[in-house]
């Protein structure tokens, strides 16, 4: 039987949803692993949409869900539809999007707060058991759905505000270079510091990679 | 010296821009090959808009050069800024962005027009004896710029309307499975078959991982 993986996305682009880079080696890495793909996301408004060559927030409204179906190709599911027991397995990529659209950690740092479907998903995998991979800066959402609860072990590779933001939250920050993984076996957690090192894509591939094989065998 | 390599996108997504799971596949390939990546777009607006979740066009405007940044992580540039003396080679990924933004082949087939930038640099590439690497529905575009000049061969894989649209406009279509590449050593063209075969994105990959070695050695 193959592995179910749940591939939860936050939009279609680096300065406002999933850092499709990322996700696309994710979800190459997860086929040929051989692994069978849900992809996932919220059913909301992006926090911003931002021009991609320019930087600057539009002021469009676009929707995180129908936004993430442009990475999946259409079969994307709302993650309120979802239930850990519909995966064996469940990846986060980073982008800002995951900051912003399922957390708030992007403006509000230590402080977010965690959309309510991303935090039960999450809980519920980690109380069955299940194994949980997040790269980039989506460890920030882990922790923030672990905060009070259980610490965990997490790399965002090696900058000190963001790690000790994470550690605000009550992880445990491990440095790691863009080439590697951190696992925490008790919690069954996987990360890869991906693009918050760089610096570019067959860097971030290296991790991601590996980050995959590692869940597919804890799955 | 890294061979310089433009990859021409035409947004950001498989329905009304670049497929993007053959997009990152073609940059994560081309810089494992050692290449250096100049992304390239046409500063217009898409021919559509289409919710990825539902198909339904939505009736947004958005920008081609904008969206396609999604996928360059905002280092961009438009196409009517590029000479072919700045490339080794060019790669066009597919998606139906192809044939609605740089073509409009999706709505008008074999009697369809070109963007002119797409078409002088493309013009200008084959008269350098430059490669060009083509993917999916994009060998519709590279035949468009060719019609009346010179008979290329390419592949879309097997689909007999869409094939027989090419050779309309005077292309030679070969037969190719998904794993595999059709090169015109003449000519310097390879091409791919990609989504118009699929199924999943590891077949997919397979070949795009060929085209771009190809097109890298004849860079």
């Amino acid at each position: 039987m193959a592995k179910k993986i749940g591939v939860l996305l936050s939009g279609c682009g680096v300065k406002d949803g999933s850092e499709i880079h990322e996700a696309v080696i994710t979800i190459l890495a997860l086929d040929r692993g051989g692994a069978e793909i849900k992809f996932i996301a919220p059913d909301k408004s992006q926090m911003h949409v931002v021009n991609h060559k320019t930087g600057e927030v539009t002021g469009e409204v676009r929707n995180v869900l129908t936004e993430s179906a442009r990475i999946a190709r259409g079969e994307i599911d709302d993650i309120a539809d979802v239930k850990a027991d519909d995966l064996d397995g469940l990846i986060l990529p980073g982008g800002f999007g995951a900051a912003k659209n399922l957390v708030d950690f992007a403006v509000k740092g230590a402080a977010c707060t965690i959309h309510p479907e991303v935090d039960r998903l999450i809980n519920d995998m980690v109380k069955g058991g299940k194994v949980i991979g997040v790269m980039c800066i989506a460890p920030a959402v882990l922790a923030r759905a672990m905060k009070g609860k259980k610490q965990v072990q997490l790399t965002i590779g090696n900058d000190k505000d963001t790690a000790a933001a994470l550690e605000a939250m009550g992880a445990k920050h491990v440095a790691c270079k863009v080439d590697g993984i951190v696992v925490d076996k008790d919690n069954k957690i996987a990360s890869t510091p991906a693009y918050m090192l760089g610096p570019s894509i067959k860097n971030v591939a290296e991790g991601i990679e590996k980050l995959v094989a590692k869940v597919i065998e804890l799955a």
